[in-house]
């Protein structure tokens, strides 16, 4: 791996916090940090064009190998000439080992040593995936950032289950590194061990025994209190080594990637921006909106008068509710395009002040006005939809 | 009206044919004819954005005062400072009178002299509508072209039936003449009569009389066989001015197209394009192909690679198919900017020629090497989807 054409420069951690400034070198590009990375689960951020990803600024996207190895199949996309080229995407890409698609999609699931026998949740076809498929299929997938299986139970699962998972992550995680045959590829490690802070810590420490070129925090956002998420970041990033990049697996509120930057992780990724988007929700200065609301019916400004995003600087709330009325597909993109540019957005500021040493009173200010979704709301939202998912218990 | 910025110019007929090369001028930019307006309903071309639509070379689109109407409400789009600004679209509209979408869509219709009373086919509130009210609604929504409300009948309605629509139809239109006050929009009339050629002549005799600045054929392809709708098309032209432009409603395949132009016409519309792109049909030079067939699976060319449009020029077919097979919305619109692109490329194509002197020759052309859609599918599908809009008897 000594010419692998990946690598990590931290730049600037802020006094009186740990958000951290830095950039990811791929071999698609140079990723400035803290970064957001939007997922396109089946190769296509969806409803919208590689171009308008990049006209929002995303500099990295995220693709499920799960999804794509259902459809259209790997070797499909690896006879297209990879990912980048079957998506059109010549950016920085990162694909999720799966893992969390199989213990929350699939269905039928046998774990054992060996891997995890599962079975479609599109058409109930039967398949098995070891670390070492798992690492094969990255491979020829071509992302720039692959990602170890891991096992990633559910996050009421007892303490018991969740070590045994854990373990389980970690024997994976060797076996994934020792299956890396591609030189040219970033291949990152999760951590695991739930909402138990003595498992958090022995996840990180024995995975960076390991020395892979970067961390991922799994397992969390699945419906646990967001201060327990946060204190199980803390716990895990405090054990990480300053000079590898921490991606926090599943999260993507504003309010959120905040308080993770100010506990020092530099890589996000989320459906929840551009899943939030489809159904109406809107991202503002102060809080989130829908923008079915007929109070929007009216009103002849943009949904968020600050922003410059394509959306605002064209459309009228009240043509946004229309679509949205009307079901018009439209809406959809223009939706997504608003929430993915305020994330963006937040991101560029956030780490703009880490640069001027100003984050901590960024995010109080940030904060300051913006409402987030009630807690209560939140979780009983998150825990239908996981449900919807079959992953809670 | 003596100042109406509204004119037609017509520039060329080619030799051998009826088929005419001119342009309208209208407050919205000058539109060359022969041209397809893609089909905007609510206020959206489906899928697309004002700038996509533009990318394409689209001059005009059409939207329906039906649709609007009902939603968001044409007090709203005013309110908004009209549908131009409403949908973000600076050249040329032609709002459709809501004529045909209330004897299609709508429910429970009771049609007297005074106008119409149907039920809306959202929530079945009762609405009713005159020529007089159509004529406000249309100056309200201020598009550049505007329609007479017009009965349309079943393609397989008796003569008797079809008569009592044309006469009513008649009365109408000279009741919208008097009804219009904006002077900067162009008021056509809708040639009905059926599929009888002397109700048809009747029909352009009496409105030609009442010297419109445009002339619409209503009330074909809804069922009847092509050679029909062609036959009556021949009929009408032969009785309409020479210096005054003439708009097909509701066709919009290539074949139909390039035989409409041949007859004389200078303006089409259709949802065929957009709509059949919504469930996978592209065009290509050789015909209609659905890219949901698994022949596409593993195809690394373009879906036509005679095609310079966004799609072609980005995206495999392969990953088109992928796209449909996953149902991403993303799909949707690639398909539709093929399909307006072959289009319009189609539409553009056809004036050259003809502006050289060799529509014949070219439309000869591209039918010998373009396979139409089976005359007989094409019917039953047609029917099947006029019964599920409750307009076949």
């Amino acid at each position: 791996m000594i010419n692998n054409p990946n690598s990590f420069h931290l730049i600037q951690t802020c006094p009186g916090s740990k958000a951290r400034a830095g950039e990811l070198i791929t071999p698609h590009g140079t990723v400035p940090t803290p970064v957001f990375l939007p997922v396109g689960s089946q190769g296509t951020v969806k409803t919208l064009t590689p171009e308008e990803v990049k006209d929002i600024g995303m500099e990295m996207v995220l693709a499920n190998t799960y999804h794509l190895y259902l459809r259209p199949g790997i070797a499909v996309i690896e006879k297209m000439g990879g990912l980048h080229k079957f998506m059109a995407w010549d950016r920085a890409i990162l694909t999720d080992s799966g893992g969390y698609q199989i213990f929350s999609l699939a269905s039928l699931r046998q774990v054992s040593d060996e891997g995890v026998i599962f079975r479609s949740h599109i058409d109930g076809s039967q398949h098995l995936l070891t670390p070492e498929l798992i690492i094969q299929l990255q491979e020829a997938l071509g992302a720039d950032i692959i990602m170890a299986l891991d096992e990633c139970p559910a996050h009421d699962a007892s303490l018991e289950k969740v070590q045994k998972a854990m373990k389980r992550t970690h024997r994976w995680a060797e076996r994934c590194q020792r299956a890396q045959r591609r030189s040219d590829q970033a291949l990152y490690a999760i951590v695991q061990g739930g909402t138990f802070p003595q498992l958090r810590r022995q996840s990180a420490e024995f995975l960076t025994s390991l020395e892979f070129p970067g961390y991922a925090i799994g397992g969390l956002s699945l419906g646990e209190p967001k201060r327990v998420t946060l204190a199980m970041v803390e716990e895990t990033v405090a054990l990480l080594p300053e000079n590898k990049p921490r991606y926090l697996m599943g999260v993507g509120s504003p309010e959120d990637l905040l308080e993770g930057i100010a506990r020092g992780i530099d890589i996000f990724d989320s459906v929840l921006p551009t899943r939030i988007a489809r159904n109406g929700a809107l991202f503002t200065r102060r809080g989130r909106y829908n923008i079915r609301n007929a109070a929007y019916s009216q009103i002849d400004q943009p949904v968020d008068p600050d922003c410059d995003c394509y959306t605002c600087r064209t459309f009228s709330a009240a043509y946004l509710h229309h679509l949205f009325n009307c079901q018009e597909l439209l809406g959809y993109r223009l939706a997504t395009i608003h929430n993915l540019s305020f994330i963006n957005k937040l991101m560029r500021k956030a780490r703009e002040a880490i640069l001027h040493g100003t984050f901590n009173s960024f995010r109080d200010g940030f904060l300051a006005s913006y409402q987030p979704t009630d807690e209560n709301v939140r979780l009983s939202q998150k825990q239908k939809w996981l449900k919807s998912r079959n992953l809670s218990q």
